[in-house]
């Protein structure tokens, strides 16, 4: 991980230094949820998981308290297949062509095709918890406010290319640390 | 193309088929731009151009009035690489490590990478005019407005994922035509 | 999932009939351990879920009682990628150049490469339980017990070809349903 | 760059060192066409456009002056899709089933598949012009002339394995700049 | 093969309807050598041996008598390797960068990258003959002189686009049948 | 190949530096059978070929004395085709829906998908002798016996994932090396 990137992946590793600690990963526990989002997420990818390159397959651990939620966000070239473990969530995608959302218990699983803008709210009681598996070693999460709100972007360049209105952007760039 | 498609994209036609005709397309003409983003799009791929199949590209004829633009959008899965010929536009797309913009000119060539949100505005006098190609010979066009407002996603569900203002939010579903 | 299945996976449903139900699956709940392995595996795969059609991933819930284990097998073509939930595992591959393996414990991640031999035995005190993702969505298992010994392989031929015992080998036959 | 080469492209820039400027790329103008072919030719792939790295497109600019022409030549592995913008041209592509050929004119769109033989010819009056877009971000132009007779190829072998005429072949030896 | 092809290649017989008989193929034995090139060619890919699809890979057996050769040609999207068994042959490609040749006798292996112009030629004293195997379940083999010489691919636009003369190019459509 | 090894293969050696003789390979000769399988195996893969890097192919000798074998084992990722040269061999391989195997004479052909396990015996009067070319330029051999006896699993884990007595793991791991 110490070498430059490809559009590959990382170098591996020489066969002779691996030893059986590079396949294990500890730690996949809950993340915090002290957060406007109440949310918690803690990812096992090829960043924190070396092993994983090329392996094409990451996860990451998915913890909403009551009334949290995931906001809106995509996954550039991953499938995001969830796995609903605790408590009752609401997961939903969008596409030109729809609308496509569930409800979620235990034991159920939804499935996200790749780039697609989705989101998740706990819309139970009490905690949810889940786990989702990525099918890319290295799956970008892109979070629709930070990538309008949280940066610097000008104010009137977003409200022009968003149609929202001036003084909405002006107010989620205070929000999400954005500039400009 | 009346087959069902595959992951792999269409079936084949038979060869015995196949004529020059199918690999020959007319008509990448400027589109209408009598619309409230003063755009014109003619796109060129599969669904129009069968014999794109399987080659992985295809491409569109954008034209934008002076004060048009391209709003906020994505093609998941595809890089879009853009040719500019006419006018100045200013391009730029978003990640979660920053923005990337920049003014074309006549001669300038500007790549946006796969699935990112991106954004092109005519920043010039009269038209402007250039050509986009697409790392896939069927591309997704991803209009933010759209996914968010265009659809039958509930208002308060859009609010609460994007922390737009509800008033925000009823505001473009109705400009948008989405319901709930 | 009716037409013929192909190198890139099934055929496609048409948009137009695609729902929100697609994309779920229910159930991914404790199998049976009531079998020699004490083993209870609930898969979902693009064969009982086929929203994963052509998207790479797929699942399977694992329970193993106290004293059973997941026996010797492989995955041609799929990491796994396992998520220790509950209990304690001792997961181990092997390769032409060693034995790879460790203990697992609740939040601990273990990755095995695509196609090599490895097993999972519960090395604990109670039950143990977790989910494993593979980078496939239509991953093959290949247990070596019933590949060797569950078939009609003439016994005389997997003694010669495996240098185990004409007797060891008549044995397992016998105990995994061969003939020969 | 700077750094070798690999089967999936050059190593990536560390993200903390892209700039805008990466992205963008200027002079794509009009080549020179003073030459045997009158053709003019402006690429823009990987290796002056390093930010396509990965992402599998290129593009050219081409002019031709009345009477000018692409000769044969191949892309190994690329697709090309030729966007036709101005006056006309006749374009082919030959393989063992057939020959197919079309007359392009400003709007005209025709695909060549990977790896096949083809030619642009300048058909109508005064000067063509076009851009051309690869499926590859660094594809190869491969002429015939240049492959038979550019290069240290002993003559009588070309002969021999073309069934030209060695006459013929030393000629065109002498104008390509072969020798042998 | 019933049913159409497609980008991934053949759909799949059903796994029931599969036997032992599919995956073997009889006769990779010795073609005809009677003919101008002094050349027998016989291959076993997927169109033949229908085990192959969606695999990867294929072979062919040469004979080539004393004098003989394979005239230039190239398969698109497939390495060829080649394995020298009996004989002298000389073989060769060309790139842009040059001409990559060898003299190979009995146990010597060549590997011709993919979709480059190559020939082979008996160099020895009696027959030569070897195996090739290309990375590909379905190569195409494209033989220069039916491209340019066999079809109806007019005689002064191949003269044209080639530089040879038209004398020249009458001569060889008239040898490989080729019309206009 | 002194650089380290990458998810898509080695970095390539610079143009400059290629010559004709990194394509060849001398040496595809019979490998000694002097073991306890007879068998002798001769490889040419991107590890003593290093041209094969990136082109998706490999190839390999095989000699079998009478009475010889191929123990059972897997190639993970790569398909093996087999053409068979010189006397006669039964080949088969295992997968979870059956056996499949054929007895092959001069001029045959069998294929193994990727990753089963399978097995080569010669079954006919006198020395058997063919080619194998693999889909990959670095196929992995990973014998079974060398899997579960030749290295340091502990005899009583092997036992217990295998269903094997532990008298027989513990002969078959002092005959192939192994300890615990």
């Amino acid at each position: 991980l110490k070498a430059p990137n490809t559009n590959s992946g990382y170098p591996c590793k020489p066969i002779a230094n691996v030893t059986s600690d590079d396949f294990v990963f500890h730690g996949l526990v809950a993340g915090s949820t002290n957060n406007s989002f109440k949310l918690g997420v803690t990812p096992a990818s090829v960043t924190n998981f070396p092993a994983l390159n090329g392996l094409g397959i990451s996860t990451m651990r998915v913890d909403i308290e009551e009334g949290g939620f995931a906001p809106m966000h995509t996954h550039p070239g991953a499938t995001e297949l969830i796995i609903s473990i605790q408590g009752e969530v609401t997961v939903g995608f969008v596409t030109p062509t729809g609308v496509y959302s569930k409800v979620l218990k235990s034991g159920d699983l939804f499935v996200v095709p790749p780039g697609l803008l989705h989101y998740v709210i706990n819309s139970g009681k009490g905690k949810a918890m889940g786990y989702v598996a990525f099918s890319s070693e290295n799956p970008s999460i892109q979070i629709l406010d930070l990538l309008l709100f949280g940066n610097k972007l000008p104010s009137d360049l977003v409200a022009k290319t968003t149609y929202l209105d001036l003084a909405q952007v002006k107010k989620l760039k205070a929000q999400f640390g954005g500039s400009g």
